[in-house]
């Protein structure tokens, strides 16, 4: 169809405009109350050096809590009547307020008002997210202490390897939630500048309340320099969805630990139902469809990252490309966000057969152990682990829980100190909520 | 919003519903009348082993003639009503033409049906990139011969190197283009092999006749292994992702040259007016958006390139993470349509201001030229180099016209041999067409 | 260290330089006889155009046998005393052969005597990795062969699914294998045009022979426009890899099935000796450390795509950036050949434990042949899905072979084609070795 | 060659061993003093429970200090004698120090031995460049300061669009680099947690100091959960890279500004002579390889990234497959090491060339100050915009001087914010130094 055209002699203007367009104001959904509050803050900062009136802002406010009202609500729909979101907040502006709503974009531009629209839904959602792989972490300590001394067997090359519990592998995505949300959390600090008051790269020959404006937008500091506004672009999701990143690879090995503890095979695991589906080809299957497309959710963000990456080798200035860096990033973010969601319930739904797990534990597991008691009678390491290689056989006498109860080290099965992990945690969910 | 119940103890069944669905129903718009044909061609096979009779196609032909009708129309339309495209078909066969409705998919999964849909999909849009790109390589070997001795410097490291001539900068994107729109045809042809009739990978106890199914819809041959065609799945999309992205790195080169050439600095060349757009805040410039937009087309394909990698580190039978190659291979594709559509007006309404162009060669760019016209009289290259570099001052005697006349080299200014890049895309277009 | 002098006022040349010629030098080691075999048909050339006479031909051509002998032996050694490969060239045919040493760089740059380097070892090592990528297909189908009924679970999400064979898995790798080998071809193929003679992007001043170069290359064709020689580095190779990618993403599924298919608790497949380790802790395992490596080397390949997709957002004419596509292509097309490799005899020498291979396939997984004997016999799927899933436990009087044996369909176990895959393989082989 | 083999029926062992090997002991030699410090460090706390005598310890200390300097100095070299530093060192102690080197393995696993020297190294790393990277902000704090109102024109899509001053451009690369290494400061935090401790992932049976050897190496936390220490390879290693690219990336964007600046249609810039070199070909040029090979380093990091993702789709447990994480992590960060280093002295000695850069401010520039100030007086924007769009003719009265010196917005040319600025970098500095 497109290409009938290409042989006449070109495309038509519309097809240009389409592309230029994209998907763009279906993605402002997701940008579209930051912007509003911006804009109102904005205002105010005009306000505050006289290029707005006080009557003038009174009217902008009016209309902007009403736009938000309306858009929460439903009775306003962002869609492709507006070539994006800011047209959208100008044109309802204008039909809501009247002559000033032109006047807000005073000492503004596109650069600095999409810019500070993502940076305010790039913290709020970083801390969501770490919110939420709290949750995550919490679920998975809830389950490490209700089974913290169950045996199962500790693979590696998915190979029996030696005794371990329930309470040993649930702890470790405990604790890797943690260190995802303080990733997040970090990385939400980083970024909590305003780049709100830099116009096009250059600023203005304003002197705007940049500060006032960055405090009432509750922003740590300014980002200072308007070219590094615009040069950061992209930088600044990159650095975001590398913190997703930590999160969905954890929410991916979780996945794939389902994934195998549910085969017929090991059975140690049971998905709650809700998370299976039917084969649409064989009655005798519920398949674990939910497990496997969190595993798949890493993808979509490693994916973003490689998409913004490439649009981004320029020289300073704003750029079109960078407009690229949009789309994938919320993208991104919004696919992560359902993902981490689903994951502290499928984890409090599990079902773990106890007996399946510990009939698991073959005696050949209980080999490292007495290597090491060798050695800590005085056997070279590697004397123990041959002596041992001849007397596999006599280790049966063994029994899963004298195994995991002599593993003393710090963070192994007898001493798994969940309470440290969980202190970690609520430390971390204190100071996100302040 | 969503974190609210995620406190609350875990998400709720609908959350893990739309989750599972994603954008899938939306994404299976660009491949239902592909969906619609595969499943003509299952019908007609099955009653050719006697599953279904002579009336019960009729009957299926007839609703699916009328389905694609009104899917076309928009009479039709595909929406989150449906879970995908797979089971809107199997419903509307059903309200069409009743029970035989749901035995269509007798023989047949889920996982052959979107294979099927896919590698027809996959395959048409490889060749009509294929097209298009030789669309490009033919606008610009227009623009080659229309201006194929015009002055214009050829820069290396972005410094002026050696006089050249539209016409090599021309005709070096027609030949890649050439080069691009071959490896889609290669890619078209690699992957045009029929995966119906392999069920979810195992085959079934009926004997299909997966022959007259490919035959009919057009298949070279079959995809032969039930579990290879699953396993397939991802590796065909990156192999035509790949062809996609050798398209989409010229588009980007021109692109750029494109963005350097109108700078004021060089202004060799002007961008027609629905190209470019006016600045929000700048009264003064017109952008070159559009340009812009398509030199970022290429991070879309490397970002799906990533993600669709990012799903397949998996063990051979369907999982369901393979869904989420899906999406980004789709998205990618489309979007490399619509850029490379507009390529051909682009390249054909460019303006050249030649004086401009020939101005730029300074006489420090015949010394290439005098160096090995040393050489060619016998001096050893680097005697030559250093000679050159001494009378550098006495070059500014020469035109950028003695310089290209001489460049006799084959492929080279005086010797383009746009004839043979013609004749290298038109037998494409030919093999393209059958 | 280096950061001492970085706060002293900045970097000495040494480190400027030592930043320049990286590893570029050891890279080359895999070019060289390349780089050898490409001067010595441009000196060829040179003659017949009068560059260079029959003497200089004869001193050059007994240089270049001597250093392609003394570098094969060891003799002579490329290392760091040398800036890259084209310069030890140049260096040691002015040490061998004198004078006449320098003049064999006329007509020519670095630039095209790197792409045409690069393309010789690129179209060799295509063909070299489809032949092997064959030898892995003929050693899944002599598997196939050798137990082409043994009964094998199919899986699906990682489920029992259905009753196989080995000869369908194998042949499912078989299969896929000739599919990367074609992929392979196609792209050598592709890229299978000779670069030489276009200098540094625009060509000479001399009447270069190209053709008669090209064709004592054994190229199959001109790369005519110098500009796109230019512009096609980096894509060139982005393409190869995508083939090689294909190679390897099969190399990865055969590695997690053998992962999987070698857990004790499916304890299908064994694996030879040498291709496991013991551990370094556990007295009382194996390792399949090899199969892991080979399950990590496909991101290998996609690393150095990504690597060098990043280096090539660039304008038309040479940039120095991209000698950063060269290592990375390198590392990536040498590791693929090292994995390869290992595949024939790792799949000759796997051990089947074919009796528990039987075991393991459990009474559900009849039920999907149930369901499509009820719908042979007319009842709509949807009903023979429901009613079968109410008769799962009658459904244990079968046994794995009925259900192979009547799974009829072409590919399926009871008609696996073998033969036309290995026609498929012969032919591919016989193209190749022209 | 070893094509040869493949075909005789399979790969010899050696091939297996060398496949196995890899690169790793060269690898090794990066990370060979930290895992010296950690091998001491476990020693001690080895013997603070019993397992080693003092006596032991006073040998293994003399022995590790001697093969510490031995390996400073070159005495020892750490080659392809080894498989890999590990060995190596263990082989050392025993020759060096007799039995008791076999004994310092108790406890301890190749996987947490690995991952201590991994993260000591990435942490050191992560500091000297946060540190080398501030001597990058220095740098371009320095030039923005000694011209901090020199006029040049601002651009946004390579168009000239605002006056803007060479303190306004340098000042945009200082707060990048400032934020550049809070990136990488933060994500040394992030990650400054021992392993060391928890064995091959299940802990040991012995009460092992694990918080004294952190304290010894200077880690800040314990990472508790053995479990946890092995899934976080290549999650943490990805997080710091990740934070090397946002380095990487305001590096490429200055070298794409150098190299747009010294293009010779601007020459605003000058390169210093170092950052230099001559073409092979052309005798009149300088080319700017070093700025080029800076502006592809990014895609070392990018690549990394992608290769080291594509290793970890795995369950929990080590698997060997994580081995192929270390040789890009280390390859990545010690190129951005080589490539930060040069960049102090390359900013230091540019030159400029402020006329051109004057001159270069054409009138059409001022058509935003005037828009500001119509805006500023009453008008809304858009009627501004058209307002000025219509005389732009008599804006040439202007003077870059009074354009940027109106710029009051903060953080705009007239309020650049150096010492603001570099209070940040010093802040940063003082952290990084204790």
């Amino acid at each position: 169809m497109s290409l009938l055209w290409a042989k006449g002699g070109g495309a038509p203007d519309s097809a240009i405009q389409a592309f230029c367009a994209g998907e763009d104001v279906l993605v402002d959904r997701h940008l579209f109350t930051f912007d509003i509050d911006a804009t109102r803050a904005h205002a105010h900062g005009l306000s505050r050096i006289g290029v707005l009136t006080a009557d003038d802002v009174t009217s902008l406010d009016a209309a902007l809590d009403a736009l938000r009202a309306d858009f929460e609500s439903g009775a306003f729909v962002l869609d492709a009547r507006f070539e994006d979101g800011h047209s959208a907040i100008e044109a309802e502006l204008v039909r809501r307020a009247g002559e000033v709503g032109r006047r807000v974009h005073a000492g503004r531009s596109r650069n600095d008002q999409v810019q500070v629209a993502l940076r305010l839904y790039g913290r709020a959602r970083a801390k969501e997210l770490a919110m939420a792989t709290l949750d995550c972490a919490s679920a998975c300590l809830g389950r490490a202490r209700g089974d913290a001394d169950a045996p199962l067997v500790g693979y590696t090359h998915l190979q029996r390897a030696v005794p371990s519990t329930v309470g040993l592998w649930m702890a470790a995505f405990a604790e890797g939630f943690v260190e995802d949300a303080e990733h997040l959390a970090l990385t939400a600090r980083w970024l909590d500048r305003s780049p709100l008051g830099t116009a096009a790269g250059f600023g203005v020959n304003l002197p705007l309340d940049r500060q006032g404006v960055a405090d009432e937008l509750g922003f740590a500091a300014l980002q200072l320099n308007p070219m590094n506004v615009q040069s950061s672009r992209g930088k600044l999701e990159l650095g975001l969805l590398a913190a997703v990143r930590s999160s969905m690879l954890d929410v991916r090995r979780l996945a794939w630990d389902l994934s195998l503890f549910t085969m017929e095979e090991l059975a140690f695991v049971g998905l709650p139902d809700a998370f299976t589906t039917g084969s649409s080809i064989m009655p005798n299957k519920r398949n674990p469809d939910v497990v496997e497309l969190l595993r798949a959710s890493a993808a979509r963000v490693l994916g973003a990252e490689a998409e913004i990456a490439a649009c981004l080798s320029l020289p300073s200035g704003y750029h079109r490309d960078l407009q690229g860096t949009k789309e994938p990033f919320v993208r991104a973010v919004e696919h992560a966000r359902a993902a981490i969601a689903l994951v502290p319930r499928l984890v409090a739904e599990l079902t773990f057969d106890k007996e399946r797990m510990r009939a698991a534990i073959s005696p050949g597991t209980y080999a490292t152990d007495r290597a090491v008691e060798l050695v800590r009678d005085g056997a070279p390491f590697r004397d123990a682990y041959r002596q041992v290689a001849g007397e596999l056989a006599s280790l049966g006498a063994r029994t899963p829980e004298d195994s995991v109860r002599a593993r003393v080290s710090p963070g192994a099965c007898a001493d798994l100190r969940l309470d440290e992990i969980a202190v970690r945690a609520d430390r971390l969910r204190a100071e996100l909520s302040t």
